[in-house]
């Protein structure tokens, strides 16, 4: 019966909890990110539905000082923005927290505001454009995505963990690249677990290539340490010392090019990865 | 700055934490249940990737048993179903855990397989049709929506609690009446919190003169005594003496009927008011 009825939910369901264990859980196994697409505008009253409405993941608690925080994070990548406007080759904002994974009108991945995005916005609103994003964590940058799929003015591109593997899973597969004005502006590759920095380099290189191409005047860059071999929430292999080597990479795109804090979870090595990654930037002009 | 890029979140998140705490909540503000309607088809591999592909909300825990049970609560269901094709003018399946929560290809709100929809395909197949489907649980049944919003030849019904307040939120408005060849077959009652027998009775037979001027010959009920008033989880104020009338009112439709058990969470006088549901259909032809 079920498997007429409801054949995905009675296949799922009967493998489910032997998978979880096999992925080494322990309990029950339980959901905590879902792929909220395409939804409807509803006006729902009770703060947990406004919560569910607003947001895709169970990762995202909103605290007493998380508006201020998420406030102050935009505006300093706004202020590294505003630098670059003004004739810095390169700013680097420090922003915490994190933005990427936020869209338009929800909050995720430890995101509230879409510092990236916000940036972007600006340097285009200032004619500074056509505005790049590229999206070096470790994670998809799906916030950022769905806040431009649909535009042919600012170029989105990503190199990220394949998300048949990881978070957020339900965006930054190569066969999104963009919709209706945005067709062929958004740019992902996904990357096996285990990358290391010349495969890293190469799907750098070609995302670099796409937005030369198409013309970018301005980049904002959204950079995340999570690739390093030693991050405990990630599964590349790149080392302190390749950060540099990626650096200088998008430096040779030669634009003005702001770098957004994104995420990066080896808290003792974050600072070196960091300063690594924006020695890379030392030598642009 | 945000005003612009992302109102939504923005108006959302500044006032999110306290509207937690105005609803007696502690802590941080956290969802648990979100809107995943319309999702692409995704070959994801890993199991909490799976979850979140297959479930809407995180009330709905994956135990060692849960195949098993869910299985056996629709074959529950199924067994009533068959024994009113033969001839019985109603049965009733105590079915654990309920279904109507869960769609086609999701799970959530402690639902796995929905019963009662697996029960209404079959008296479909049986020709036994035209079938309609009654809910009078507290809660919406979004997942027999979902399955059949599309389709003319089944009728939905569901009388519940406003979704603006209550769980689950992002189905059940009045507007939703059916798509495509199901346009006008889906009926959507939603009641305010302090519902009482009157008012409820009222809505009864707004659904019950649709459903039979809709040409039903077959019935599925899917009965939740979580509308009664001393429920833990839900608002509104059926008292245990009135389930006869809402059982008897349904009784009077004169349609063979299957009914189904979905929610009740007052342990305690479940048993009494289930007792007092189903004893409205005693003078039933
Ligand atoms: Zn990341
Ligand atoms: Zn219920």
């Amino acid at each position: 019966m079920s498997a007429k009825s409801c054949p995905n939910t009675a296949a799922f369901l009967k493998g489910a909890h032997a998978a979880w264990l096999a992925a080494g859980r322990e309990g029950d196994a339980i959901g905590y990110t879902w792929p909220v697409v395409r939804r409807r505008k509803l006006s729902l009253e009770r703060i947990d539905a406004r919560l569910g409405q607003y947001s895709f993941d169970a990762s995202t608690p909103i605290a007493p000082g998380s508006w201020e925080g998420a406030y102050w994070s935009a505006q300093t990548a706004l202020t590294a923005l505003d630098a670059v406007l003004g004739g810095a080759p390169t700013a680097f904002a420090l922003c915490r927290p994190p933005g990427h994974h936020a869209g338009a009108d929800y909050l995720g991945g430890y995101c509230y505001l879409n510092n990236a995005a916000i940036a972007a916005q600006r340097a285009h609103d200032a004619g500074a454009g056509p505005v790049a994003i590229l999206d070096v964590d470790y994670h998809h940058g799906n916030g950022t995505q769905d806040i431009f799929e649909a535009r042919g003015d600012i170029f989105f591109a990503s190199i990220h963990a394949d998300p048949a593997t990881d978070y957020p899973f339900y965006w930054g597969h190569a066969d999104e690249t963009g919709s209706g004005e945005g067709a062929g502006t958004t740019l992902n590759i996904p990357m096996p677990r285990g990358t290391r920095i010349d495969a890293y380099l190469a799907a750098l290189e070609t995302a670099a290539s796409r937005i030369t191409a198409w013309g970018a005047r301005f980049l904002v860059v959204s950079f995340g340490a999570d690739t390093f071999s030693g991050d405990p929430i990630s599964h590349f292999a790149i080392e302190t010392e390749d950060f540099a080597a990626i650096g200088a990479r998008i430096a040779a795109m030669d634009l003005p090019t702001a770098i957004i804090m994104e995420g990066g979870y080896a808290v003792g090595d974050l600072g070196g990865n960091v300063a690594r990654f924006l020695s890379g930037f030392a030598d642009k002009p």
